[in-house]
């Protein structure tokens, strides 16, 4: 008897629980919890250590200010204090002697309250039951719903370009992978659509999947962002085909704004990341929220570099309708020429940390002479073999077949033919190092098209 | 073509892993590891943080000095400070900006070096490689075992009564535990050869339990600690049947010395607690040492608190051959009769934290009835009922089926009849608290066995 106003409750997904989660039982320490808290109770009950033993006596911390200014290469001068006694004094929350005692398994209760509260202001889930589970870390909380939902031989749709170490849990179980195709916005809906629509004739008496994993934003390699749309459009899918969706968001803070080209940047920040900023502080912890779009803009500067670099080493030129990127680059130089050959195309990441650009290779002689040759895989060996020659010219970036998807045999691989990719991640290196490295890869693309060894390498 | 001084390598125990963990594969990343390390490389292959965007800029800790004498319910005096800071300085081995960034799944290599260094000195292992591998607390290191090890439905060895949390691990995955028969020395080794003889007459057709789990030292809940001669047997009967022996060893030094009564001691530490002292310091790392023995004299004192409040708040008699503890205790005032009722039994603990008391039933009222009445559990529901009776009474202490092995249906559970056993854990309450709590335990014996109420209650 909800009136319209309440929000619903979650949809009950406990079908989807695996034998092993069902067979969980409670512990029987909590017996004991029901009985600790009762007044005048003396409790020779648990197995806990003496705090007096931790040998920790006092925590002091020196950190930023949330507003702090973070400037890559800079010294940040904006600092904190921060200090955890050994005992409660006063209306101190958090002791050492608390913080390094057993806790439940679900953690500190003061974080998770934090985080739920954050999670409701700022996440604002559509429904009314939802919890606030605190884990080590996005592969220790994917791991768990691994754990929780899937059986040995399930398959687990993943994005075409997948993040190695979350297949890592499930392939051991002989899980396999479902890819979908994606493009620059991500997981492409059309094609997930297609595959739970043919699963019954394209898997005969298999068990349909039930588990979807995502990077939505900033998605790790490909650095694409899912947008609004697409979002609903797999979300629908998924309600029809009974899918659990598992987003893996560590990015989501680091939506970037647009890249604006140097000749066109004002030096100001873009007027709309302040509106979302008063926004944020209006709402309460804008501590924390500063501290996270402060985050966000230093990658998005660190963004803004890789981009300034590949456009000033190679010559840029808009895609066409030729390409699923927006962009191609081609040798430095050449950008007008009447037909000039493409080395890769790539869009500007719009989140994360990663620019992956996609290798043409076509054109490339090396390529058609593995082709010509009949060589089975051609692009593979074209991969592997380029990669080190990267590695000779002291670069060192991601290959594609480092985020293949572990599908099973006969299984679409969803890899367009003739196309290689690298991984550049831009969250690490200085300016000059990354702007070197750019130069060494420009080097190896000219010396593999065209033999080319005039680039400018430091 | 060893020498006979060589330590021998190894056995190969691999045919012991399961088919799980046979089928992981090595992380692509490891690919990138080793070209990382070449002199000039520049790299955009991690997907590293950038250590700026931690926002810790110093940690600064006051600890204890390794040898600050901490005596329960004093303040430690003796302080020492550590610092942290951001970025290294001089020849600081550990900064923030290394701490907080992605490691290996190995983690720390000078934590890992040192505890290497620590065992290769005071655990001395019998064989050549062995090695290392750090884990977050000993059921994380349990878990990362039996996910090693075990398959769903295997038999694993434990104690008659045994760690729940332990036991948590397997039983979901259809594992059932095996449970060996165990007195204040411990597991009983002639039961664990009696078991495995007949294993294939007992159980026809399984597979051999292969995985043997136990606390040797201090053991929990019992107390009881392997003597050199049983580990020794088991070590044998586990070499004839390939069994893998994991050691849950928390308390291997929380090993206390024999419990000396007050009116004979002499306000000294026992003179080879010192031997012992000067030969780690000997050996060098002192400083951990001397903490860890610091830890075990805590324990001690503990220990001797409730043994001396046992034998103060009843009458503790030697137990005579009937028992397999070394003493009974009966109610105050009552040690002198002819025939004194024994409530229960029990022996001094020689190392961990936990009071093991086994409750005789044979003379309780209520348990008569029970029986008399046909009741089909008797043990179990005496047990429980008094159990609630001694929260009624506001002392909480653990009852054995909180330990219960969990056994296939069919299976021996061990536990003999007309007893009951509860933990009594010395680790955490102040001294009078304790007091107070024996007292309250004391009076709901009374009050079972004979309907005493003349207790001198706080």
């Amino acid at each position: 008897m909800s009136s319209n106003n309440e929000p619903r409750k979650a949809i009950d997904l406990s079908h989807h629980v695996n034998k092993m989660s069902r067979s969980r039982g409670a512990s029987p320490l909590k017996h004991i919890f029901q009985y600790l808290a009762e007044p005048g109770m003396i409790s020779l009950a648990g197995g806990l250590p003496h705090p007096s033993l931790f040998p920790y006596q006092q925590l002091d911390l020196k950190v930023y200010t949330p507003d702090a200014k973070i400037t890559p290469g800079e010294a940040v001068n904006s600092s904190m204090a921060l200090s955890l006694p050994q005992y409660a004094n006063g209306n101190q929350l958090n002791t050492l002697s608390k913080a390094l005692q057993y806790y439940s398994g679900r953690g500190s209760p003061t974080l998770t309250a934090l985080f739920y509260d954050f999670t409701a202001r700022i996440m604002r889930p559509g429904y009314a039951n939802w919890q606030v589970l605190l884990n080590s870390g996005s592969t220790d909380g994917w791991s768990k719903v691994v754990n929780l939902f899937c059986e040995p031989g399930d398959y687990i749709i993943v994005e075409e370009h997948t993040f190695p170490s979350a297949q890592a849990l499930w392939a051991p179980m002989g899980c396999k992978g479902v890819a979908v195709k994606m493009d620059k916005d991500g997981m492409i809906p059309e094609d997930l659509e297609r595959i739970m629509e043919n699963w019954a004739t394209s898997h005969p008496g298999i068990k349909r999947p039930h588990l979807l994993y995502t990077v939505p934003v900033g998605q790790n390699p490909t650095g694409s962002t899912l947008t609004w749309e697409r979002k609903k459009a797999i979300y629908e899918i998924c309600v029809t085909y009974d899918i659990i969706i598992c987003e893996d968001d560590p990015y989501y803070f680091l939506q970037l704004p647009q890249y604006v080209a140097p000749s066109e940047r004002s030096g100001e920040a873009p007027q709309g990341v302040a509106i979302i900023e008063e926004l944020l502080v209006t709402w309460g912890q804008d501590g924390y929220l500063r501290w996270l779009l402060g985050i966000r803009e230093n990658y998005g500067i660190r963004r803004d570099w890789i981009v300034d670099i590949v456009r000033d080493v190679f010559d840029v030129l808009p895609a066409g309708d030729d390409y699923d990127n927006d962009f191609i680059a081609v040798i430095k130089g050449h950008g007008k020429d009447t037909n000039p050959v493409p080395l890769f195309s790539f869009s500007y990441p719009k989140g994360g940390m990663f620019l992956y650009i996609k290798v043409h290779l076509g054109q490339n002689p090396d390529f058609k002479a593995l082709k010509d040759a009949g060589e089975e895989e051609p692009d593979e060996k074209w991969t592997r073999e380029f990669w080190q020659e990267l590695i000779q010219e002291k670069i060192l970036v991601t290959p594609h077949w480092f985020y293949a998807p572990v599908v099973g045999p006969g299984e679409e691989k969803k890899k367009e033919p003739d196309v290689a990719f690298f991984r550049l991640a831009f969250s690490y290196e200085s300016r000059e190092d990354m702007y070197i490295g750019v130069q060494r890869l420009a080097k190896a693309f000219g010396k593999s098209w065209q033999n080319l060894t005039d680039y400018n390498v430091v």
